[in-house]
C-alpha cells in the first residue's frame, strides 16, 4: 500500500545539508513510500489575529500536512533550537486553535550539521512541541549526523559505507514505527 | 544615565496579552531606563543564504538591537516552545556568522499566558538560545503570569495590587541585573 510522507527540512538554504539528508532517506526507503517535500518559505509570520480568516498559504500548509499519513523532520540547529523558519511552519499548520494538521501522525526527527552535536539540541526541543501536538515520533535510532561535504552528495547519494548502513537500520526501523500506527 | 532596553514581544497579535505585560514593565521601571519595542514582524524567513548579501531588514534589526544596552523578552509559548515568529528574528540577529548583535546584553525573559503555566516551557527554550548567544539572563524571580483580560489592561495599567507588587519585585531585581554588567 502507498504511503506518503510529508517531509519538512528545516533550512532553506539552496545547497542544504539536511535537505541531502532528506533525500539520502528517500533513497533508502522501500517502494511505497512516497516523500512529499513540504514547503516552508513561502509563508507569512505567524499571527493569531490570521485564525478568524486564515490566509491561502497557510490553508494549503495545512492541506498538505493532513494529506499526509506521516512525517519527517530534518532540521539543522539554529542557536541551539529549532529554526525559527520551521518553527513558524509549524505554529501555524498546528492552528487556528482546535484545527491541528499534525495530530496522531507518526513521525521522525533527523538532523544533521557541521558542528559535531548534529543538531542534537534542536531535535530535543522539537520533539518538546512534537509530543504537545500529539505528533508519536520515533525514539532510537536518534540520527546525529556530523555533516561534512563528501559525506552526502547534493542529490543524496551517500558517499560513506558506515553512514548508508547506519541511516538504513535508521529507515527500517521508522518503517516499522510507521506501521504501528497505519495498519 | 540614561540606557535603552531592547523589547521583543514573541506576539503578533494586536491585543497581545505579552504587549500588555511589556508595556506594564516599563510602568514599573525606574526613571532613565528607556523602553524601545523592537518590531519583529517586517522580517524574512531567514535563510543562510542572505549572509553573504544581508537583507536591508535585517541588517536593520541588528543595528536596532546593537543600539540597546539591555534587553527584555516578552514571550508566549506556541506548542511548548518560542514562537517562530520570535526565534526568527533572534535567528536573523545573531546572523552572519561572527556578528552575533546580542554578545553581552544583559536580559530578562518573562512572559504570559491564558493557561496556567504561563509561557514556562517557551522561556525555558528561549533561556537555551540566549545562554548560546551569550545574554546573561536574570534566573529569578520567575514571570510565569497566567494572564486573564482583567489583570493587566491594553495600555499596561496593572489592576491587581498583588501583580503590581510581584512585577515590581522583578523590575528591581531586573534594574540590579543590569547594572551588573552595565556599570
Amino acid at each position: 500500500m502507498s504511503r506518503t510522507v510529508g517531509v519538512f527540512v528545516g533550512s532553506l538554504r539552496q545547497d542544504s545539508y539536511n535537505r541531502r539528508l532528506a533525500l539520502a532517506m528517500e533513497k533508502l526507503a522501500p517502494d511505497g513510500l512516497v516523500f512529499k517535500h513540504i514547503r516552508i518559505d513561502g509563508l507569512p509570520l505567524y499571527n493569531q489575529d490570521f485564525d478568524s480568516n486564515y490566509p491561502d498559504s497557510c490553508r494549503q500548509l495545512k492541506q498538505e500536512v493532513e494529506a499526509c499519513d506521516a512525517l519527517l523532520f530534518v532540521t539543522p540547529e539554529y542557536n541551539r533550537s529549532v529554526p525559527g523558519v520551521l518553527k513558524n511552519a509549524i505554529d501555524i499548520a498546528s492552528r487556528p486553535y482546535g484545527t491541528n494538521s499534525f495530530a496522531g501522525k507518526p513521525a521522525g526527527v533527523i538532523g544533521c550539521s557541521i558542528g559535531a552535536i548534529g543538531s542534537a539540541l534542536a531535535q530535543q526541543h522539537l520533539r518538546n512541541t512534537l509530543a504537545y501536538l500529539d505528533v508519536p515520533t520515533l525514539g532510537q535510532p536518534e540520527v546525529f549526523i556530523h555533516m561534512t561535504d563528501d559525506l552526502i552528495a547534493a542529490d543524496g547519494t551517500i558517499k560513506e559505507p558506515s553512514t548508508r548502513q547506519f541511516l538504513q537500520g535508521y529507515m527500517d526501523r521508522y518503517v516499522a514505527w510507521l506501521e504501528r500506527f497505519l495498519s
